[in-house]
């Protein structure tokens, strides 16, 4: 795995158990970013209202195969948190309705399911989940019991970002379907880290980053919404596209497209970032990393002295790792790995618990896991930031 | 002014009369976008989350003094779109309330206020300007007869798209306050065609695009509000800075710049872009710019059997003219001009109008505006596009 690392832009002085956050964009990928932006600058008229269209066009037909979906059942957004607030915003909610989530959700979503939710007098529900997880039936029997007769959605992420559990998000998508319940998935970790089949997983909207684990430049993701539901999901930034004057064969596209004035290159690099995990024989790369991850689970977690927060093994634990951290303060804790080691490593707070969570990458390695064991012990050691 | 084609990196088989719908950027600050880029993906948690919100801080600070505002009352956005989208969004529109506005507005923002008054039971009032405009005091008079006790908030392009005219804005704004009614200026391309002197202005609210008239590379643009108002807006992307866990001073950068995982590049060139200006001695420029529009109108509308839409001088025509053309098929028409002509030059659509509009940049000369001519002149003999 190695070998990889020379393929990334990354610094060689920092260890680097961060990928999670942002990503990282190999050199090839990133070249053909800039070449996009080259041409927008050599002829704007032409890249934004025109060619840059086209190979646009071809962007979603090739992530529409990666992820199998219909081409015009996606749309290209900035993040996650921006298709969390289009469907938010958009979402028809009254009075009692409840949103059912879990305790483990990102942040910046529960923040915004719960200002649509106040403004409409509904309920985001943030059903506690027990840690460490048992097994994917007893997540499922937990999870819905926070539903009720006011359900509305099911709102969940299908990799956690601070806990980095992978959620049984397909079982659940299976039963909300049956009951006639709609499902929003948040796969911001999935695309790229595993398979994702669109169809298969039988979602009604998912939205997923492929600045993460796809590994394009930032401010590239998408949002999926079954073509039966794209009438209830109006633009988050109403533009040319709203009643355009002159509407394609996808309201949907014309909708959340036209976004105003944007280098939107970001988006066209999404070819270029699969044919490179196809080149490189990216799930081969992807298990390697999970072998990675899962081996050192118990290390990590007895030197932090706690246990794993599932059971180790593909159904939980995929290229991330999170184990709670005795900390009361995590910024300082995160800035001294940094500081001291060279070690980029996030330390997140969730509700009253911080974790600390590895990621791992083509470009990482035993010695960097090794690495951060030994500033652990050098910490807790020399210093009061972890108990 | 003919040497600073060379500062572009615009095409040079292209005759470019287009700047005014996306700019152009010149290579120092395309550089330095791409070498922001670069050191993003050499550590990306060190940049997104550190610093380079250092370099946005320095940003804005630079943008603040360029638009002689104070620093923390400007938020970087993608577009003007998106900023009207956000006010729009969070204007507390009720039942009868009336938005004013002229009919010369940029459709895309019309259909952003139609949306959200119609959700509102409100009223979107596009008060006719009887063109060719005849003075300021004629336009503000006319204006005015839209207002309402009804109105809540003035809503104005400083320089219109379409039809390319410069508002009275100040003069608006003026009687607005002393009436104790809101304004909202969309200054699209507005700073960097003219001197923008916002507390001099005296608008409550302000959005600007950078990557037009400023010369910066796509996607940079700026939302101001006056601080007394800055509570009413809520973020269109909710995301970590919504009731942040640790607040900065300013609850509005909190809300509005904290937007979920983007390349945010675009928004660190502001200074290179305000320093190449004042390198270049850009009011200089821009005056020169001025003057060629301005001395080519009477052949321009001569050609086209019509009338300026305005006086020609500073107080309504700058570096952009736009002129009626009688067409049944404007974007066949804007085609034609490119493929025959290699001439980029929009044929926009305005209402039952359709308006030819030439741009003028540091990079245009005489010789460009004759070859237009001498199209048009070919385009009627030949062709039945013009009438």
């Amino acid at each position: 795995m190695h070998n990889l690392k020379s393929w990334f832009l990354l610094r060689e002085d920092i260890t680097y158990l961060n990928f999670g956050s942002f990503g990282a964009c190999p050199k090839p990928v990133f070249k053909k970013y800039q070449q996009f932006q080259l041409e927008l600058e050599q002829e704007p008229v032409l890249f934004i209202a025109s060619n840059g269209l086209k190979y646009l066009a071809h962007s979603r037909e090739a992530l529409s195969n990666y992820l199998n979906c219909f081409k015009d059942d996606i749309v290209y957004v900035t993040n996650p948190s921006y298709a969390v607030n289009a469907v938010a915003k958009s979402f028809n909610l009254k009075e009692g309705d409840e949103i059912l989530t879990t305790d483990l959700e990102y942040g910046a979503c529960d923040k915004t399911w719960s200002y649509y939710c106040k403004k409409a007098g509904a309920t985001y529900v943030r059903q506690h989940i027990s840690l460490p997880l048992q097994s994917k039936e007893q997540f499922v029997e937990e999870f819905f019991k926070g539903l009720s007769s006011k359900t509305k959605l099911i709102f969940l992420s299908h990799i956690t970002s601070s806990t980095a559990l992978r959620q049984p998000v397909k079982e659940i998508c299976t039963i909300a379907k049956q009951k006639g319940i709609l499902t929003f998935v948040d796969g911001a970790h999935a695309p790229g880290q595993i398979p994702v089949d669109l169809l298969a997983l039988n979602a009604d909207m998912y939205t997923g980053a492929c600045h993460k684990w796809m590994m394009t430049p930032k401010g590239s993701s998408f949002l999926y919404v079954r073509k039966e539901l794209q009438h209830l999901i109006d633009p988050l930034v109403i533009s040319w596209g709203y009643h355009a004057l002159f509407p394609s064969a996808s309201q949907f596209l014309d909708y959340h497209q036209s976004n105003g004035t944007r280098d939107y290159s970001a988006f066209l690099t999404i070819p270029a970032a699969i044919d490179f995990m196809k080149e490189h024989e990216w799930e081969k790369v992807a298990g390697n990393c999970r072998k990675l991850v899962q081996e050192n689970a118990d290390a990590f977690c007895k030197l932090l002295e706690t246990v794993p927060l599932a059971p180790v093994n593909d159904n939980f634990i995929l290229q991330l790792l999170s184990a709670e951290i005795k900390t009361n303060e995590p910024e300082k804790l995160h800035d001294y790995f940094f500081e001291k080691y060279k070690i980029q490593i996030p330390v997140m707070r969730h509700g009253n618990k911080v974790y600390l969570r590895y990621s791992i990458n083509a470009f990482n390695s035993q010695q960097d896991l090794d690495k951060l064991f030994a500033a652990i012990c050098d910490i807790k050691n020399t210093t009061g930031f972890i108990e």
